[in-house]
């Protein structure tokens, strides 16, 4: 029986030779490996070959060689994201304060009161300058109104039904279209490569996660936010139910990032993507372990395909922190020199 | 050249079958088969096949069944796990507390006040009884003393220092080694079946995070617990810190662990193991979910092999959530009857 086994074996180790042999010599085959060859291709082609796409590249062949002594193992490999004009669009205003202004309108027919009560009188009135005008008080206000006081349940299916339906101002197209492709690709990069991302946003935790799986693969769980408290009722049938109380019950900006990381991961990053003062800290603080780190920022350079802003913008103000990524030499995007396409949809490559 | 190929191709395929009928007739080919279907051994095999046992294979089987109704997608999978009492051992007194005991021994020469401060001063004494009877406030004080006033890193440090070298008082071994070898074999179970398994504690959560991946496979990632309010400092040399705060944050026990999973995780787990009241609403919440659930306690009920408490015990008193369990038919672990084995070291099996 050995014997039959051996000639067996023989016939299949011939046969696979001459299998490659016949594959070095037809020209078929070599179309066929030259398609293989060219497979492994560019896993951040939305990115122009700058330094910030050289550096990312760099940091990530560092921390994945084992045989470095950069070498991260890859249940360490944990990376942070801001969200609102890090991973997506925050122009004209941020998406969640669209939701919230929507969701005036939708709820104004229960609340008569708000045609007189400022500043909901001038949301339904569409008084943009008057909403803004009324300041953090007046935006608080509204995020609170339109953001608690239901269970979460409810709370998700309103947040799943406005982002299914809404469309944003200047591109007419869902909001969840003005996600950023070289960071998708990013994301996806830093997954293939061992990284759990993670989104550390300024914006309420329950807004992102019921499309941050679907928009950028992100789990529910590797969601981090600004939190409303949350109470545990028994309600009289016997079904128990998570209420939303209009109450902050955690900051998730600036100085709050770093805490919210060590509250919900427990590790310190090895690697920070934000874009603006609020995304500062968190920043210094995954760069201030041991080992190889990265800390990049994303700069609205490109007033054409996306906007341009900066120092002196009230939405995503990128003033101390552009200061810092240069005095520290952190990695920052210039979205018009870096970024081939900044949309999926987005006319022609640079 | 096509037609050599073709033939080759035919070559191996006789060669295949001709294995095949190798296999079935050569008698060390046969050892080797028996060998292979020896290989899945049972995976709870610290447990004893009753209904427990039963409950959880079948609720497994049931979710991760592509073409059952009950199929759970893996990125679903949520299991939340409480610590102390199902996870390991919670007696004669919580691990945390050991640890804070312990502690104020190590800081008592920086704060002669202790001496004659109570609940200090009897804690210095070793008069466990008095420190007994000053309550919540005393153990609050005590805990709030010991777990907090440093960096996080610091902490971090003392916890992981004290956990390998403190020796649980009745079994004279480190405290780790009283983590339940069902309970190991459950996680393992849960993990190879593509769920996720987090730890949902009334402890703090950063004493547990230094050694839960080392005794239970669970990353700080997947930790829930009791928090300390921690703030963000730059210190003067501008090194970015965490400083643990001397005041509760959120107490993640009874209504807190359905609040703490919704803000954690952000899904309804589909199983929950807990072990006394304070795990009563956890498990309510995980069962009210759609589809199929499971819920399960431990019943300390062997007092030879570990310890045998329920109604009356001001540790891990379990007395409603039992009510409850018996109502509504979730599954109750008999500890002396349904685990072979308690933890690693025990003697005999069951």
């Amino acid at each position: 029986m050995r014997q039959r086994v051996t000639l067996v074996l023989l016939i299949v180790a011939i046969g696979v030779i001459d299998v490659v042999q016949i594959l070095r010599t037809n020209a078929v085959a070599q179309a066929v490996v030259a398609v293989v060859d060219a497979q492994p291709r560019d896993p951040l082609s939305a990115w122009n070959d700058g330094p910030v796409k050289q550096r990312i590249v760099a940091f990530v062949a560092a921390v994945t060689d084992a045989g470095s002594t950069n070498f991260v193992p890859p249940g360490e490999r944990i990376a942070v994201f801001d969200n609102d004009g890090t991973l997506w669009a925050e122009r004209p205003i941020y998406v969640q304060l669209a939701f919230a202004l929507d969701r005036v309108k939708t709820l104004a027919p229960s609340h008569p009161e708000w045609k007189t009560e400022p500043p909901f009188d001038a949301v339904l009135k569409g008084d943009l300058k008057t909403v803004a005008e009324s300041g953090d008080k007046g935006l608080v206000q509204i995020l609170t109104a339109t953001n608690t006081g239901m269970t979460t349940s409810a709370y998700t299916q309103a947040v799943a039904d406005w982002i299914a339906h809404a469309e944003h101002p200047r591109f007419k197209r869902p909001y969840t279209d003005l996600v950023y492709r070289p960071m998708l690709e990013l994301l996806a990069y830093l997954r293939d490569n061992g990284f759990k991302p993670y989104i550390v946003s300024g914006g309420t935790v329950e807004f992102m996660r019921p499309w941050s799986e679907r928009a950028y693969g992100i789990p529910p769980e590797q969601v981090i936010g600004t939190t409303f408290v949350t109470t545990f009722h028994t309600r009289q049938d016997g079904v128990p139910t998570l209420l939303r109380e209009p109450k902050i019950d955690f900051v998730d900006d600036g100085p709050g990032k770093p805490v919210a990381i060590q509250k919900f991961i427990g590790r310190r990053p090895i690697f920070a993507f934000g874009n603006s003062d609020g995304d500062q800290q968190m920043l210094e603080w995954t760069v201030a372990g041991p080992g190889v780190r990265f800390a990049g920022l994303v700069h609205h350079t490109d007033a054409q395909r996306e906007w341009a802003y900066d120092r002196m913008s009230h939405i995503g103000r990128l003033d101390k922190a552009l200061d810092e990524a240069k005095a520290k030499n952190w990695a920052v995007v210039d979205m018009e020199q870096d970024w081939k396409r900044v949309v999926a949809f987005d006319g022609g490559t640079r």
